[in-house]
């Protein structure tokens, strides 16, 4: 059983997932399709391209990722064919894998081009459905992707923030917001390492600050601002029990400076 | 393996939809379930009869379909099995499969009425679970849809908008907005079809208007208002990278007109 | 093929969820996922105590049921298997199960302790995906769970607010509501059973009554407040065709009393 995952920025119930969905599975029956998400913000590439990055790498070897956050649909931004930790890609080449390939480096990258793997009638603004969703039934098929087009050169990057590291001091980021509300940072667990030997790092985030860097939210109390490694193996602030992004009204780019003091 | 798709307006997420899901799997665990939607606007039948529409033709024949949207349930409405184009559907008789219906039109339909292929214990409130869930497991089982009760005459229609076709103007109305705010009209393509040779034609909504109508989102300037034949075949109106329903303020029912000058 | 549902507080589309599915999906390929909710309110550990206890008792016997909202993770508390009702439950033991446990009291119990079927690496802050995940593939796979650990003397319990039976009066509370703004009592049915021979009950609910106790919402007009026994066997007040929590700004732990006059 081919397994094939879909990440949009469609809305979950949209009629748009249903019909990738029955594409694929009219084109391969034994697909067992997985929604990583549909609530990406609308042509919120980066987003995108994060969440990708961190959902993927759980999933084994030969599952099927297909990506549409496609703000240029019907422009000559190309569809690609991506191989990285083995594992296969249809996206549009706009950023939305750059974050995986930085990661694991693309051992095969085609641009999507011959026609006959698309349904027969492609609509000018739902690539997702009538070339990314059949191409990948194709895929769960077993058909070889050398086949979908001429080699492509290279991914497209995107500019990400780069956190500066110095010897008493770094400055990062929020990248992303959780379900929770906590505050996901670019700063990230091999950055901080040999650095944490005691509480004496201060963590500023606009007018809050807390001291040290924990384990788990409960080894603070309730209500208490907390900085520790997530489960994405970086730095995040949380309020104990409570949502950290609602209540100091923190999103995304806001700076987080930590200073050994 | 068979597929089985859910409509309903029950939330995602809800303790109901997990319970039809268990019902089927408990009587046929080799079903596939398929969320098409549970965001269904609470009791909105039209709503979900245009998804329903846009959604089902893409699945592979032999589908079952189960759709719950179901204001009266409990009353004397019937609850009913259809065929259409090589498809079949469980519903209430409340027009939620009358679009599906115009397109492709019965070719069998019997009342549910059979009662021992429902759940022992039918309540007065939740038939998805009780009756249509049951009967979905066993049809995908193998079932002989003429067991299920007897014949129905026909379909319960819904009145819809139909637009106001003439020489030099068409007059429709948004019947839908999807998750980027883009608003979906009831004018097809074929209504416009000879007529785009080339941009002469106003778009009006409301307070707002645009000239021509476009391949693609990607043709206009960020910000623009942009009228298009979108992914359904219908004619669209959108706001490149925003939001269109939210930005202008519009919902169901707003006239749009096309005027050829 | 096994059957395992995942009930969180992560938000539907969290990369969270889709983590777990992979690492679910990398250690048992043909396992079928179901998502019986990711909308659990953050950290409302009785939220989905008792959706876990309408949902699970749908699914078949040998269904492995994962349910993650975890406060306490990283901290002593411990992660538990419980067997109840012929399924296999695995969760923290923080009362998640304790609702399912007072149907169906728990004939094994064992704390996950054996860290040969968790994942090499486990965070302190994500035990859904680091142990949850992999022992319940590998419980589909056919591990006999007595390996998983010592047995555990008891699920921790939930204080629930309980009615107050009296001959002419029953004093209840909300204790759920669902996505039709229906406001779902502790009051079951065998509360009720013999006491309704006629509609001479009063239903009171902050300033707002209603008299009788009726099948279905169809039996009032539009816009009457009624009371019914819903599809989980429990007394609900519903305003027909409209949203009662929210028109009437009730939330969970509003009392409802009946009174026989």
């Amino acid at each position: 059983m081919s397994l094939i995952t879909l990440t949009t920025d469609f809305g979950s119930g949209s009629s748009y997932v249903a019909a990738m969905k029955g594409v694929i599975l009219s084109i391969c029956p034994s697909a067992m399709t997985i929604d990583i998400s549909h609530d990406i913000p609308p042509q919120d590439v980066r987003c995108a391209a994060l969440l990708l990055c961190e959902a993927t790498r759980w999933f084994p070897q030969g599952t099927i990722h297909v990506a549409v956050v496609d703000p240029g649909v019907g422009t000559e931004r190309a569809i690609v064919y991506a191989e990285m930790g083995g594992q296969q890609f249809l996206a549009p080449d706009n950023g939305l894998l750059s974050l995986v390939a930085a990661r694991n480096p693309p051992t095969k990258l085609m641009q999507l081009a011959e026609r006959s793997y698309w349904l027969e009638s492609v609509s000018n603004t739902f690539h997702g459905r009538d070339i990314m969703a059949p191409v990948a039934a194709r895929l769960a098929l077993g058909l070889n992707p050398e086949l979908l087009g001429p080699p492509w050169p290279a991914l497209k990057t995107l500019d990400w923030p780069q956190p500066r590291v110095l010897p008493e001091r770094i400055e990062g980021v929020v990248i992303e917001i959780d379900n929770f509300g906590n505050l996901i940072t670019n700063i990230n667990a091999e950055m901080l390492s040999g650095r944490l030997t005691d509480r004496r790092v201060r963590v500023v985030c606009g007018r809050h600050e807390t001291w040290g860097v924990y384990r788990t939210y409960a080894e603070r109390p309730g209500g208490a601002l907390i900085a520790l490694v997530g489960s994405s193996n970086r730095l995040e602030l949380a309020l104990v029990g409570d949502n950290a992004a609602r209540r100091l009204g923190i999103s995304p780019g806001e700076p987080i400076i930590l200073i050994w003091e």
